[in-house]
């Protein structure tokens, strides 16, 4: 990908970023171990009900705390939460394992304020790849873990093995192998083996991950990267919930106040992670 | 597997049939399509709600109408449907494609009666196999197809492919793969291909099916049957939710009224029913 097609692509994606919230939504910035993020209390977090830590999507190139922002307050709100959107660094400027270097140490930070069993991870696309490596990171560093992850449309496979890459270059409307492709080689160095669990989570020993809930749509060429991680993670003795939407694009969660499919995907994450907490979310 | 064994597994898996009822239930004996059944009505099933044809499991060579009630109307109940468990022929006396034929003929008075969309297939095991097998055999006669299928624990392949087989044998307190060889050697003639799609719907062309949900546990030798159906069915633009649960056995929805996951595995199923047929359950 050239430098002038990553800037246009930066500045398109970024339009994300101005997507409505959840009317009431309180956003300000923050950093969070010295990684900026925004803070957002949307109008049904409960006070210690739990925090949401966001990472959002852009093949690890593009994006922002800010595009990340309206899943991330559409969640935690339905969910109760209060959440927080990572800007971390991103390719081909800060290559592979810069993302993962900051979103741990925002995990650090996080745990060193709030209870860990009230800390859940969220992300889109390559926020949901990262959502894995950093809870595989955590484990690594000896820290506690989340109690819970929920990854809409996840990235977790830099080696590009799914089938769907190509089976599904035809119905998916955003990108075909070579888009996929081209972001791997904005992300990896050149000594970086696509094989690493912090870059592959697919490949990584899943055993110990706090429950994940997967969605995806299927008319995505990234299909196979989560029903991959499904049945590896299940092999693993990890709690899944797998959901995959007939027809729905990739990440098509960002259409939740338009489209009754991508509301019923957020209902049912905000549910997940609501049980796992044991949140009671008041109503409307 | 000899004639005595079966005797015995026969008499064992019976026990199943004896296990408790929601407390109000009543049980008759009918037919539906020729097929003998037992008809089930929980205390909480709503009078045009729905209908449940519930088709039990033990490898297609034991088990009955009787040994599947108790999952019918644990389940049934919590959805507030009725329920109908099927009495299917069993091999090794009646071999494939008998079962297949015997739960179309009773799917298809079922439809002469209810309409379809009121209509929703659910089995464990074999039975979850020969739910799905009973809807694409209701798919090529060009019948309407159920509103939706609930699989517990599904046996989906019998060419025996999942790695599941032998890397889980030594958590599976069940069975090994010996002995789902065994179950397949008794149900497929020597001239039937295992790989049929009637026989493994793993394998089979799913477009147009309608929404699963596949629970398993990841104890259990059959859990890559879950897994690979999952991902098979999402990639043919199915509406599937997979759960899967860690540590649990083949079939643990069996212990729903004393193991915490497994109530949770029913409330999942029930609530996956209820919300594609529209039906509010009343509490309590």
């Amino acid at each position: 990908m050239d430098q002038q097609s990553l800037t246009e692509l930066r500045t398109f994606y970024a339009s994300f970023g101005r997507l409505p919230l959840p009317g009431g939504t309180r956003v300000t910035e923050t950093a969070l171990g010295g990684v900026p993020a925004l803070a957002i209390t949307p109008p049904r977090a409960g006070d210690a009900a739990g925090t949401l830590l966001y990472l959002h999507g852009g093949g690890y190139a593009i994006g922002s705390a800010h595009t990340g922002a309206p899943l991330a307050a559409a969640l935690a709100d339905r969910a109760g939460l209060r959440a927080l959107s990572l800007g971390y660094r991103l390719a081909p400027e800060h290559p592979f394992p810069a993302a993962v270097d900051d979103a741990l140490a925002a995990y650090r930070a996080l745990i060193g304020d709030v209870d860990p069993a009230r800390v859940v991870l969220a992300g889109d696309s390559a926020g949901a790849g990262l959502a894995l490596a950093t809870t595989l990171a955590a484990r690594a560093a000896g820290l506690p873990l989340p109690a819970a992850i929920v990854a809409f449309s996840g990235w977790f496979d830099l080696t590009l093995s799914g089938a769907s890459l190509t089976a599904k270059e035809s119905v998916d409307p955003l990108f075909d192998a070579a888009d996929i492709a081209g972001y791997a080689g904005l992300y990896l160095p050149d000594a970086a083996d696509p094989a690493d669990p912090l870059a592959s989570p697919l490949l990584a020993d899943l055993r110990g991950l706090p429950p994940l809930l997967l969605q995806a749509g299927s008319h995505e060429v990234l299909l196979d990267d989560t029903t991959g991680l499904a049945a590896r993670a299940a092999a693993a003795d990890v709690e899944v919930v797998l959901e995959t939407y007939p027809g729905s694009a990739h990440v098509f969660q960002h259409n939740h106040t338009t489209e009754p499919a991508a509301a019923r995907a957020m209902d049912a994450a905000a549910s997940f992670l609501a049980r796992r907490l044991g949140v009671v979310v008041p109503q409307g």
